[in-house]
């Protein structure tokens, strides 16, 4: 693949130092484990004799042959460690004073800090992993709840990626049949059988389709379903955002306009990932910052999935029902939720049963849901709860499918889709071969980008540029 | 020494979850293994099976049976870990969802999670390190410079221990020659040399006091050396700080007054922590806030060990003499030194040779520094952190010399060396020896007090309550 040999030894901090209990700095490369021997001193065996999958205690001597700390080595032997190279973790002490002390050691004995994302990268170099289990690690590291690691634990484990080898073996086959065509088309001889290349065409197109829509649910879990809140001045916009998560995480004020610019928390409910995004009050106002904060609150409700209009019952019906028109004109129904919210019922009727209130509420045309809550006492907020898990009820997959959550490999899928489509319609109006094994080829190869194969260096540097230094 | 054995086997995590590349999760009870062994499964051998300082590869899986991470399982074997007990490193991802799942997982499997140093409190309660070691461990983590981790090193590796249990081992022998005397009282019998108990005792009282006396330096390197940085109001008092420091890290506004609330920065010279306080402009004031500043400031100043007063050279003379006989009025020239700065001599004389200016200030009485400098251009700075070493030239150390660094260790030396001071006392005047005994059982016992061997419940949850959780 034109990859080069990696000939120097990496090393970077794997937890951050100054934090905890314990520092852990990583050494990968072929002087790694001469390099560890050479800072980090043991009793009996040295660190370069000590077999992988062991763990030595050792003393790391400064400059001035002064203790700087007692440390625990792990020892990994090439291929068998996270890089595919001979590779040692120090743990030590957590002061950053050690750790960078530790580090400017290993440095002076021949090792360089390692950039963003190189031990990783170098795993990948290495084969120890293709590019998406590569990807997967930054997701393991980053999910929050448990729908999105499990896909990153499936991606990591490698289910993805076999699913994307069996596809693409099948376009090698298929391009394969097609190529041999080609070799003897002077001879006008079809080889290929027309319509078992269909078949066989629409079970790849088929499963290419089912990754690149599974995107919706893999993006959803990934970042959670964006919610936005919108709704008049002081409607308890910020009160129902914290009573919802439980916690004070946005400010609540009596003062109107309190919330200007937008705070966004996420929350699970029924398996998935929703996304809050509490925003200014909308209305008009002279202020200028209040007016860039409610175009801005306009924005965030063309985006979301769901909106989640929030009306004060103690208002006019006339104030509430042009702010719900305004709302209403701004929702595109084919692609969002509405769920209308009368909050302060507590105020309105405060001995009211919200939950009979609420079963006499009719979500008639499906089109909207409307609830009667108290943002501030907790009324109907379990309603409103189930109401947002229903908004997402099309939101599934069957069972076993694989997730894609990664906008790059969702790009690939689609691009691929793109040129298989083309390579069938060519198929049906009986084109000439070569020009159908070139859209197959494009296919093939956009397929390559997701694991790595034909991936340019460009691209790499960009996706390990994005991981944290030691990983 | 009546310590409970531990039956139960505890869990945290000893890096911050969600930061870096990898958490790692300390599990250390008689039941460590077996709890790991039920939340990691391992391919071949299981954790169980596996001896100490090995690792093993492992997955984590969930209630639901999906795998939660890949992880690496490091086993020690009782005694020789960390706490003595049975323990495991658990090595995984650094997301804080998947460590809390973990950590979730090997509390079902029979875990409890861990109080704030309660691994440090395991291993000082099963003699693998002793009170004096144990605190050293926090000291190691929070030391920031070379001079305060050599000293914490040689604690933590029993250098400070040895010292210690020497001279207890001397107290000792001096108390039985002194008790077996006791015994045949009724004899009227002397046995005990009182020539040699007295030069025995002067060694000892000796050793207890140089020790004691270390920790001005300890403290020094330490906590740094307290310079308060004083002076009128806009004189340049926060941008002095910024140029010795190298950076902004105090705001310095041309507003006078700006700094308010005290900053405190540190700085290694010549092998020494100096630690800088910026304090608020003094000047007759009605703002009843920076009145406090002011007030705040005196305190500060009357607390340092070097007061440098810094005036405006562009200032009046009658000014700046008002000023210095304010400051001079507060300054205890017994314990603290003064430095007089005259600053923006970059404004005064633009041209001027620096060096030759100070060259031609005398410090005639050793009382005090003065020295003409620019904050703003760096003028003078040098020979500034130069004056600053030599405020401190007699704070130094035979070499070899233990220092004490803690406050708690101190105070023990202290009432040790005051009980000697009575026993060696009593000696001279023909004191009768169950007297002497029990000053020197006093003295015994505040020396056990520091490695452990005396202290009592309530002291040692004080000390192990301020470590970090996972330590």
């Amino acid at each position: 693949m034109g990859y080069t040999f990696f000939d120097d030894t990496i090393v970077a901090p794997a937890t951050v130092p100054g934090t905890g209990a314990i520092t852990v700095v990583r050494v990968s490369g072929p002087e790694a484990l001469r390099i560890v021997g050479d800072v980090v001193k043991c009793k009996s065996k040295s660190i370069e004799s000590t077999p992988g999958y062991s763990i030595r205690y050792g003393i790391v001597y400064g400059d001035d042959s002064q203790p700087v700390d007692e440390v625990l080595v792990s020892v990994f032997r090439a291929p068998h460690s996270y890089t595919g190279e001979d590779s040692a973790e120090i743990t030590c002490h957590a002061s950053s004073f050690v750790a960078s002390e530790i580090l400017r050691l290993l440095c002076n004995a021949g090792a360089r800090m390692a950039s963003p994302g190189e031990f990783t990268r170098r795993a990948f170099v290495n084969g120890k992993m293709d590019l998406a289990q590569a990807e997967a690690v930054a997701d393991v590291i980053s999910s929050s709840n448990s729908a999105s690691l499990r896909v990153a634990m499936n991606q990591l484990r490698g289910g993805f990626s076999s699913e994307l080898r069996d596809i693409r073996s099948r376009l090698v086959e298929i391009a394969s049949l097609l190529e041999l065509e080609l070799d003897f088309y002077e001879e006008d001889v079809e080889f290929a059988d027309r319509t078992k290349l269909a078949a066989l065409l629409d079970d790849v197109l088929d499963r290419v389709g089912n990754l690149a829509s599974s995107f919706r649910y893999g993006n959803a879990i990934r970042n959670g379903i964006p919610v936005a809140i919108v709704g008049a001045v002081n409607a308890g916009k910020s009160t129902l955002l914290n009573s919802l998560l439980g916690e004070d995480r946005a400010i609540v004020s009596d003062v109107p306009g309190t919330t200007r610019d937008t705070v966004e928390e996420t929350m699970a409910l029924g398996g998935l990932l929703f996304r809050f995004i509490d925003t200014a009050g909308l209305r008009d106002s002279s202020d200028m910052v209040e007016k860039i904060g409610i175009s801005r609150s306009y924005k965030k409700l063309s985006e979301a999935s769901v909106v989640m209009a929030l009306l004060d019952s103690t208002a006019s019906e006339e104030e509430n029902g042009t702010l719900i028109s305004d709302i209403v004109s701004r929702i595109d129904f084919s692609a969002q939720k509405l769920i209308v919210l009368f909050n302060k019922v507590d105020i309105l009727a405060p001995n009211i049963n919200v939950t009979l209130l609420n079963n006499n509420v009719s979500n008639s045309d499906n089109k909207y849901f409307k609830l009667y809550i108290s943002a501030k006492t907790g009324f109907g907020l379990d309603l409103l709860k189930n109401a947002l898990i229903s908004t997402q009820k099309d939101l599934t997959l069957d069972s076993g499918q694989t997730v894609v959550t990664n906008s790059r490999h969702y790009e690939a899928l689609r691009k691929a889709g793109a040129a298989l489509e083309k390579v069938r319609t060519s198929l049906s109006s009986g084109i000439t071969p070569d020009l159908l094994a070139e859209d197959l080829r494009e296919a093939i190869n956009h397929m390559g980008t997701i694991t790595g194969e034909v991936t340019p260096d460009e691209v790499l540097g960009e996706i390990f540029g994005r991981f944290c230094i030691g990983k």
